[in-house]
């Protein structure tokens, strides 16, 4: 398979998918104009779109075929979206640039920053409900997000992380950070995908067990990026994590261990899909893809 | 019947249902703790809980009967809690005190404050998501919460809010962003109460007016009340809509009118419920105290 081509079509698929929503809100007298504009700012900054796509190639891995997988899966950059402005305001991480763009609160302001990301959030949820497709699976890809996006996912781990800045964390709470602030949404993703694609068990076991691992190697090669990457490949500040006192693999475990604890995650999770049939070839190439990226 | 009663009875099994939230969150090893404080420092901090109880007292109204409606009712309380933390932040409406306490950020920093908002935010979903309910009826909640609370209902009020403070708004501007900020989430309250009780068609609209009345009534005598109210009795500072110059119906209408639309409104929000037979009674106390309240 060619994944470029792959990573291409799915892109532009969840991109088309976003337009229609923020298509959809200009057509709702009810929003403020200056509210969307900040939304949409940040949401169609063309992003990887890495989760939707994730979301979709488990689906297909797991025998989906419809593009009805559409809607779901872009609630997911939704919920990634509103994250981003809501980490890089002065409070959070105080980041200025992001997809080589003023970040959300430079270009809008801190109190349109955060209810942009309160709107995207909340709106991940309606985008969902609005779907036609059966409510029990609904209801369960709800459950999933909320958590996988929630205290006990994405936003404990971005609160740890925060909390912990510039002091001189233990392992456990590293791995703690990493499979939450990042490893969770991820997993989720690949979760709601095998949902929606109605999985048996035991192929929703194996499908968690590679979201897990390559969620956790995802953010592990995010601080390894952040030290040999260039601004202009990370569209962010490098050198960021260390100025600001971040504990990251690196830190913890070394630049070098650090790469061969994200290549060792990544055999793992191949090793996750032996089961699956060639229809999961994009989720194989996505897991080799995120060791190789440049950004 | 008695009001008083009542209010605190409902009160009592909506505080039981968030402090079952609390203590079900506590349980779950991977919620950081210091965010889990920030959380219930706010949640629990004893409001009026009238949003749930104006889903249960429409839930009953329109002849439900169980108490199955409580973890629904008490979902409502999370989203207001999360609207309390970011508004007092001091990018938004800056304010010290709430319910004669310092106000989250003031104790928990910034950071962990808007993240305490986004995950009492998310958990809203979440605890609906985990009710053992018709799933169809479970995403038409989430459909009506969603949207209540989102750019095009409550977050929507609160983006105008903040970006006409300090000009001098326009009435129609003014009647958005009281419909808005605050009627909007009442009105949701109401009609989330009125669909889990199935309430056929006439009954839901007869329910959505009284709820949009209501609504609008409540934040007109809020603002009346930042005027002629104490901080004693109000449990955060008075006075502090002028001094920022914000736009409220005092400032554009003037004190008296004002008075005498929220009049108006409760007249005409009784007379919405003139189909109901008495189990609407606390509906029609609830909207007599709206006026009468002194906090």
């Amino acid at each position: 398979m060619n994944l470029s081509r792959y990573l291409r079509d799915k892109r532009k698929a969840v991109d088309n998918s976003l337009k229609d929503y923020i298509s959809l809100k200009k057509k709702q007298k009810d929003i403020p104009k200056q509210l969307l504009e900040s939304m949409a700012y940040s949401l169609m900054a063309g992003g990887k779109r890495i989760r939707p796509v994730l979301c979709i190639a488990s689906y297909e891995a797991a025998g989906g075929k419809s593009t009805s997988i559409l809607p779901i899966a872009a609630s997911l950059e939704l919920i990634h979206t509103y994250s981003l402005i809501h980490d890089d305001l002065p409070s959070m991480d105080n980041d200025d640039f992001r997809r080589n763009r003023p970040t959300n609160h430079k270009v809008f302001g801190e109190a349109t920053a955060i209810l942009a990301g309160d709107a995207l959030l909340t709106d991940a949820f309606n985008f969902i409900s609005e779907k036609k497709a059966d409510p029990a699976k609904l209801i369960r890809v709800i459950q999933e997000l909320s958590h996988a996006s929630g205290p006990c996912g994405m936003v404990g781990g971005q609160a740890v992380d925060i909390i912990l800045e510039g002091t001189k964390a233990k392992k456990k709470d590293i791995i703690y950070i990493h499979t939450h602030k990042t490893g969770s949404l991820i997993r989720g993703s690949v979760r709601i995908g095998a949902i929606m694609a109605d999985a048996p068990a035991v192929k929703l076991r194996s499908l968690t067990e590679y979201g897990e691992k390559t969620g956790l190697a995802f953010q592990i090669t995010d601080d390894i990026l952040d030290i040999i990457g260039t601004k202009e490949e990370m569209g962010k500040s490098t050198g960021a994590d260390s100025a600001k006192g971040k504990n990251t693999y690196p830190s913890a475990f070394g630049l070098e261990n650090s790469m061969k604890i994200a290549e060792l995650l990544i055999d793992e999770a191949l090793d996750c899909l032996r089961v699956f049939d060639k229809k999961a070839d994009p989720l194989r190439e996505i897991a080799r893809y995120i060791l190789l990226r440049r950004n």
